[in-house]
C-alpha cells in the first residue's frame, strides 16, 4: 500500500495527543461519577427511521450497508427506513431509545453519562468533524422531571470543565436561555411560528442583525417592529437577575407579556441566581441562545471557551419534554453534551496543553546481552508488581543506544541490572535519571520513581 | 415511537453490566500500560479498498453512504472502493495503516494498545456480534522485530486476563502454534498449498478429522498418507517442550523434516519454555491452531476460557511480517486481540461476575423540603470535594420514600442534613447505613464511607 494520508474530518491523535484526550475523558468521567451519573454505552447504530425523526439532521446521517447485500437483501426491499441502519449523530437520540427500551429495568430519575463517538456527514472544517467524541450527561424522569435539574446539570459541566483548568484548558462561559422566555415573548408579540423565529435568530452570529431582521420579515412574516423586538430580546445578556428585569421591561414596552414568558423568566432567574452562588462568573444569561434542535422545551445551554469563542460551542444542550415517549409514557429530560474532539483538537492545535510523554513507561530496563534478557524481564516484573510502568529494551544494543531509546520516548529512568556488569561480575542494580544523568544503586523490590514521573502527566504547554 | 426492541448482534448493557465491562477494560488497560504500551485510537472508518485487501473478510464489511449523497456523489462515481468508506472489522488493519501514515513521527519498536468497537456484518449468534469491543496490543518494528516479542505478548495477555480472576473470570488457556512449523511440515510432506491446508485444518473442531481428511484429498490434492500426517500433527499438544520432540519425531517418520520446520520448532520451544517459567499452566502448544487470516507468518495464538471452550477463542492473534508495508519500508509486528464483548457477555449471561451496584453513588443526601434543597446541595458538595460520589434526592418526598430511592439503586448510605430536623431545629447531620439500619451523627467535612462502599465493586457472582 502507498503511504496513506489522513481522511479529512476524521481526526486521530499521535500517542501524546491521546494522553491529553484520555486525561480529559478521565476528568470528565470522574466528575460525572461524583455527581451520581451512571455510565452507559449504546450501540453505534440506530434504525434509520429513528435517526430521521429530526428532519434537520437527516442530511448528516451515514447509512450502513452490508457489502454482501449489494445484490441481495437490498434489492429485495431492505431499503425501508425501519430496516436500514445508520450511525448515530449524537448521544441524545440513542439515549432516549435506550430509556424506552429498558424503562422497566431502570430507576427514575435516571442519571447517566455516556462518552462515545458520533458521526455526521457534514463538510469538515475547523472544529467540525465527521467522526468525533461526545461526553454527555442527562437525567430523565418518568412522567415528570423537577426543574432543579435544569440548574444542576450545567453546574456539573461547569465543574467538569473547571477541573481541567489546571492542565491549561481555558476558562469557560456557559450561556443559558429558556425556550419559554423566547416562545412567550414571540407569542406576546403576535409571532406564532416560534420555531421559525428561533431558526432565524440562531443565525445572528453568522449573518448579523440586519440580515436576520430581513429574514424574519421575509420568511416569518414579521413586521419591522416585531423583527426589531426580536433583535432587542436577543441583545440582552448578563450574569445576574437584572437580566430578568430587562426582559420583562422590554416585553412590557411592546405589550408582549404572557404567562409563558413569566414562567420562563422565573426559571431563568432561578438558574442565574443559583449559578452565581455555586459557580460565580461561569453562567451568563444570553437571550440570543436559540439552539437549532426543535425538541428543547425549557432551558437551553451553549458553552464557549474564553478566548476561543470563534470555535463555537463546546458544550450544549437543554431541557426536552417529548423526546422519549412510547405513546403511553413520557420521559422528560435535561442534558448537555461536551464536544470532546472539538475541545481536544483546539487544546492540541493551539498548543495550550501538552503531555510530558507519549508512553506510559516510567522505566526502561536495559539488556546487556540477549542471554541475560530473562534477568531484565525479572527486574521489569518486580517493578510492575508495584504499579510502575516498565519497558524492556528491544535489543541488547550498546547502552548509549538503549538510553537514546528511552530519551526519544521521554522515559525518565533507565535501569541497569547488576548482571549487566562487565566481566559478568554481579554488582548491585543501578538506575539512571537520564534527564539529570544521576545514577545510583537501586533494588527493584523497593525503588519507586518520584510520583510526578510515575505516569505521563498532562500540563499547560510551556510549563 | 413504539417501545423499541433490541437489535440482534448489537449488545448493550444495563448500568450494572456496564460497571462490569468498565472494570474489565480498566484492568486490561492498566496491565497494558504497566508493560509500556501506549494507548491510541483510530477512526472507525477505512477506505473500502484497504478493508477488502483480505478477501475472506469482505463479506463482513459495513459500507457507509451519506444519506444526502443518494442521488448525488454516488451517482457521479463515488462508488469506487478507494473513495468509499467502510467500518473497520478489526483493529489490526487500521493500526497497520496508522503506522504507515505516522511512521515518521513514531518511535520503533512501537508498542500500542487500542480498545475500540469494531463491526462485522456476520450472522449474529452466541458470542458473535455485529458490533463489539476489542482490546488489542501490538508491537511493530521498523524493518525488523526480534522474536522475543512473540514470547512476551501472549504473556502480557495472560497477565491481563489473570488479573481478572479475582472478580470471577475463569482461568484461561492460551493455545499457541507457529506457522513455520505447519508450513515446514506440510512442505516437507510435499504439500505446497500451505494456506489451503491450513484452511482445512482450521475446520477440525467444526467438522471433525474424517471430513478434514476428505477435504485435504479432494481440495488440496493430498494423498491419504499426507492427509493422515496433517491430522497427526494437528493432534499434538502439550505444555512443555516434549511437544517439540514429538513433532520432530512425527516429521522424521514421514521424512518431512525441513529447515523451516526446525526454525519454527526452535521458536515454539522458546515460547513454551518461557511461558512455563513466567506463567505456569497458562500456555499450551497446540499444533492444530491455524488461524484463518493469511497474514500470520510466525507464532499464532488462541485463548479459551476454561469451562467455556465452546464459546470459542476470546483472545487471538499472531506474528505478521507484511501487513504494514508501503513498498519501501516494512513494519513486521505481533499482536493479540481480546474479544471484550464476547467475554463480558459470557460473564454476565452465565452469572459469573456481578457489580455491587449500577450507580457510582455512595451517598444519597435527603431533602427535607424544597426550601432546604440548597443545604442538601452544600452537603453533597462537601462530600464530593473529598472524592465521594453523591446524589441528592430528586424531590422532598417522605424520608421513607427517599430511603427507598437509595435502596433501589444499591446506594449504601442516606444522609440527613441537620437542618432537616423537625420544628426547624438545627441538629447535627446524620448518616444512615440503610443495609444495617445504623444511623449516627456525621460531619460532611470529615465523614468517609468504608473503602469497600466508596465505589461499585465488581465481584464473583454469589459472593
Amino acid at each position: 500500500m502507498a503511504r496513506p494520508t489522513p481522511l479529512s474530518g476524521f481526526p486521530e491523535w499521535l500517542p501524546d495527543g491521546r494522553v491529553v484526550e484520555q486525561h480529559v475523558l478521565e476528568v470528565l468521567r470522574h466528575t460525572f461519577e461524583l455527581h451520581g451519573f451512571a455510565g452507559i454505552e449504546t450501540r453505534a447504530v440506530e434504525p434509520l427511521d429513528q435517526l430521521l425523526r429530526k428532519g434537520e439532521t437527516s442530511k448528516e446521517v451515514y447509512v450502513l450497508r452490508r457489502l454482501q447485500d449489494e445484490d441481495g437483501d437490498q434489492a429485495r426491499g431492505d431499503q425501508r427506513p425501519d430496516k436500514q441502519l445508520g450511525l448515530h449523530f449524537d448521544l441524545t437520540v440513542p439515549f432516549a431509545r435506550y430509556v424506552l427500551e429498558n424503562a422497566g429495568r431502570l430507576a427514575f430519575p435516571f442519571k447517566r453519562y455516556q462518552i462515545q463517538k458520533v458521526w455526521r456527514g457534514e463538510r469538515p472544517q475547523d472544529g467540525r468533524f465527521r467522526e468525533f467524541v461526545q461526553a454527555d450527561i442527562d437525567v430523565v424522569g418518568a412522567g415528570e422531571l423537577p426543574y432543579h435539574y435544569e440548574v444542576e446539570l450545567p453546574l456539573v459541566m461547569a465543574e467538569a470543565l473547571g477541573a481541567l483548568r489546571d492542565v491549561g484548558v481555558p476558562e469557560v462561559r456557559i450561556l443559558v436561555n429558556n425556550r419559554k422566555v423566547a416562545e412567550g415573548f414571540y407569542r406576546g408579540l403576535g409571532l406564532d411560528d416560534v420555531e421559525g423565529v428561533l431558526r432565524q435568530v440562531d443565525k445572528l452570529d453568522k449573518i448579523g442583525p440586519d440580515a436576520v431582521a430581513e429574514l424574519l420579515q421575509a420568511e416569518q412574516g414579521a413586521t419591522p417592529e416585531q423583527a426589531k423586538a426580536c433583535l432587542e430580546l436577543a441583545g440582552i445578556s448578563g450574569a445576574d437577575t437584572g437580566v430578568i428585569d430587562r426582559v420583562r421591561a422590554l416585553a412590557g414596552s411592546y405589550g408582549a407579556g404572557t404567562d409563558l414568558l413569566e414562567t420562563g423568566l422565573a426559571e431563568l432567574g432561578a438558574l442565574v441566581e443559583a449559578a452565581a452562588r455555586r459557580a460565580p462568573g461561569v453562567v451568563v444569561a444570553d437571550l440570543k441562545i436559540a439552539r437549532g434542535l426543535d425538541y428543547y422545551t425549557g432551558s437551553v445551554y451553549e458553552t464557549v471557551l474564553v478566548g476561543h469563542e470563534q470555535l463555537g460551542s463546546i458544550c450544549s444542550g437543554g431541557r426536552y419534554d417529548t423526546l422519549a415517549s412510547d405513546g403511553k409514557n413520557t420521559y422528560p429530560g435535561v442534558g448537555l453534551s461536551i464536544g470532546v474532539s472539538r475541545l481536544v483538537s483546539r487544546l492540541l492545535s493551539a498548543g495550550l496543553v501538552t503531555a510530558t510523554r507519549g508512553v506510559p513507561t516510567a522505566v526502561l530496563v536495559a539488556v546487556a546481552d540477549e542471554e541475560h534478557r530473562a534477568q531484565s524481564d525479572a527486574v521489569a516484573a518486580a517493578l510492575r508488581s508495584r504499579g510502575i510502568p516498565v519497558d524492556v529494551a528491544p535489543a541488547a544494543a550498546k547502552f548509549g543506544k538503549q538510553i537514546k531509546f528511552a530519551d526519544r520516548r521521554g522515559i525518565p529512568f533507565v535501569w541497569f541490572p547488576g548482571q549487566a556488569g562487565e566481566d559478568d561480575v554481579v554488582g548491585p542494580d543501578q538506575v539512571k535519571d537520564i534527564r539529570s544523568g544521576e545514577q545510583k544503586d537501586a533494588d527493584a523490590s523497593v525503588w519507586t520513581p518520584p510520583e510526578q514521573d510515575l505516569r505521563p502527566r498532562v500540563v499547560p504547554a510551556g510549563e
